[in-house]
């Protein structure tokens, strides 16, 4: 037992050591990009009412105890070191605590935890099992949106618009604002397309399957484009021109921070958990997913990426098979879940909340809602050509990957954090991701049937032909 | 269905229009408390998003869709109503974020969680079985530690702490900070005496069991006069001299809080309830239960209370039988421990944080922290002659009632944000909580045992003079 006592005391004196120095830089950059901050702050929160807990627990004292006293050691690390002051401003008296900045907070961890659940709910395997026509259609639904979308922007959008003034940085660019544009389009959303699917009995068929495979492998491109786009504009704003090799680069960052996580993580994460399941404090199993989604969305923010990517990259690592040890007998899910129903719908009704229905007074904010949702419905005509088994109904594949849904909306709201999208801009995209989930349900249902008089037309052609043979 | 409809977008409506004056008068008041506008932006946000969710889930459309116009409404009420600015703050790009803002926040929801469960776990039935002999060392152990703890603080605080100095409203006086470290000291959190009962087979002694009740009592007692201190403070904060009337004025406003709340609340909420399980919106079991949380907690707040007692409130009302009519197949326990898993540590971390070790090295400070601490000890040790039954052990009783974990906390942070305990006070009060909890065990199993010697003694003796009969 006193073995075991050390071990905790050691990987959290050892973490609290990692963190000293990495905080001193990201502290800097507070007023930059408030997640990474946050993130770091909760890790380390969590980690240390965690450690201090168990500690206590094992020592025949109440939990709470220890996670004071872990509280009182990391607030007056100042002593010993003047530089270790990451905490102080929870200390002071005089920050101002304004509710909506804590509104805010908790719409954006509602986006982490939404894209844990989603990296949760799909498996590495599931991925690489998906038949190539899903790949293609997949690939072909970013490729087309992101062209089309950069295209209409560069049309409407001819100067830097009035809201973003003053905010830009150096060396910035129209180029992106239609960067971002294209980024958003590429996003898909088929909840409501599976949903039509459903109703009509018409799950099971190839054009459905078609289409629920490519959402997955979105899913991913839809993070890598993100994260190059993101990357271009970060670099931009630390004062490095664009170029086309930084494309590689980021490109090279992303896949090897996705490649480098789920590989270290597959081969890791079931002998950590075995080592948490054994601790005896409460919550380890809902806590110990929450710090791992927390860590990668971190360090994908250290990569330079959107701290969704890491948060993915957390739920497609984690199944169910790793929690076997945990005393609790409930599912991840099960735990997860009501994290999730309470911040989830905050982050959706404050995307509304921020969307200014006066923009569209003005025409050219109206045209280019208007541009981008039709750029957003004919690019993703083009992947249904990817589907390549012959006797499909390729117009019901396009019309079912139309809708845009949260990971649009989700895009959107990271271009707004980073003064790319200004907020006539964003309240377009807004429109267009409504717009894009309305129409499909109807479309769809039109082509299904046509579809299916079609084959009937067929068949009764042909049961014709055998009569008359 | 037609008919159900139109019912939620009353309730919305109306709830909507009953929230917009009383918003006016609150954003005035945000930099003096967060917690009450946070609460009643929650409160709408999600109440929002499950009646846009539930319209959209009805008319076949996703949920997140009827969030999102939810949040174009309530975002864009303004247009109709230039008063109805509430949610501006959400919209300007100018709003500073800082990661401290929201764990400060996470923590002030954490404590709110935690007082719900704490609700959830008693219920009125309980409370009104509880014996006479809990009902007298409860109310003792309430009052005789708030005098004390004033006399304490009166002898040792003879001037306003340097780091209050340019924060005290007029008419502040010293008076407020006494009052406030008597409340502090009513507190008591038996959870390690039960363990310490539980761990020597003593559970089921008149002992333990006297404990036990108090403990459930001197939670709603504790609430009681932190309302009526924090009320007075309040009260002064407005200008308005103590007055003793006052305390009856205040004492008799949370008797009718807590009193209409629990009435009202027990009547209405199977019917709400009721209604609430028909819906098709996911996660509402969950969010009702939230939504309740959060509304009592408010009007606590409107009522001049505390937030945590509405909270208190709300999980007293709330009774399993209640979601018997929801989808869920779940215990509310199981649905609400997820959110205090992650929130409820950050509360206890920070009130860590919060603490100036460097205090300390002030001999006064260190005097006051060992006075409030013998005050606590002492000042429970009067509720052991409560218990009106004969051969008792009242030492334990005594002993087991020391503890104040979490409420004593709670109540000192509430002290904190209101400007009457300084920081150097908040670190002296800690160190007591921490002080009575590491105490109470060790001395809890020698007196325990004492008392079983005595016994054996006596059955000794009287077998003894039985054999010699």
């Amino acid at each position: 037992m006193n073995k075991k006592l050390l071990y905790i005391l050691l990987i959290c004196t050892g973490l609290l050591s990692f963190w000293s120095p990495v905080v001193h830089a990201s502290s800097e950059t507070v007023h930059e990009d408030p997640v990474a901050p946050l993130l770091l702050a909760l890790l380390v929160i969590l980690l240390v009412a965690k450690g201090g807990g168990e500690l206590f627990e094992r020592l025949g004292m109440p939990a709470v105890l220890g996670e004071l006293v872990g509280g009182i050691i990391i607030g007056n690390l100042v002593l010993i070191n003047p530089a270790w002051s990451f905490f102080e401003p929870l200390r002071e008296l005089t920050i101002e605590v304004h509710w909506a900045v804590i509104v805010d907070g908790l719409a954006r961890l509602g986006v982490i935890i939404l894209l844990f659940e989603v990296g949760l709910e799909s498996t590495l395997d599931g991925m690489l099992k998906v038949g190539t026509s899903s790949f293609i259609v997949a690939i072909l639904g970013v490729v087309a949106p992101a062209v089309l979308g950069y295209g209409i922007s560069w049309l409407l959008i001819r100067e830097i618009p009035p809201q973003l003034a003053g905010r830009i940085p150096a060396g910035f660019s129209l180029h992106y604002i239609h960067l971002f544009i294209g980024c958003v389009l590429c996003a898909t959303s088929v909840g409501i397309t599976a949903r039509v699917f459903k109703d009509m009995k018409r799950l099971q068929t190839k054009e459905a399957q078609i289409i629920l495979g490519a959402a997955v492998i979105d899913d991913v491109l839809g993070l890598i484009v993100l994260a190059v786009v993101s990357g271009i504009v970060t670099a931009a704003k630390a004062g490095l021109a664009f170029q086309a090799s930084s494309i590689f680069r980021i490109l090279g960052i992303s896949v090897l921070f996705l490649g480098g996580a789920l590989t270290i993580g597959r081969f890791m994460i079931p002998k950590i958990m075995n080592q948490l399941a054994k601790l005896r404090t409460g919550g380890m199993m809902l806590i110990s997913s929450l710090l791992l989604a927390f860590l990668l969305s971190y360090l994908a923010g250290l990569a330079g990426l959107a701290a969704i990517v890491g948060a993915f990259a957390a739920g497609l690592l984690l199944e169910k098979v790793h929690f076997q040890g945990f005393r609790e007998d409930i599912d991840i899910f099960e735990l997860i879940r009501p994290v999730s129903t309470f911040l989830v719908p905050i982050f959706f009704v404050l995307m509304g909340i921020q969307v200014h229905l006066e923009s569209f007074a003005n025409l050219s904010i109206l045209g280019l809602a208007a541009g981008i949702t039709i750029a957003a419905i004919i690019g993703k005509q083009v992947c249904a050509y990817g589907a390549i088994e012959k006797g499909l109904d390729r117009l019901s594949i396009g019309v079912g990957m139309i809708p845009r849904g949260e990971v649009g909306l989700i895009f959107a709201s990271i271009g707004r954090s980073m003064n790319v999208i200004d907020p006539s801009t964003f309240s377009a995209v807004v429109i267009m991701v409504i717009v894009t989930t309305l129409v499909t349900p109807p479309i769809l249902k039109v082509t299904i049937a046509r579809c299916d008089r079609k084959k009937i037309g067929v068949s009764e052609a042909s049961s014709n032909i055998s009569k008359a043979q």
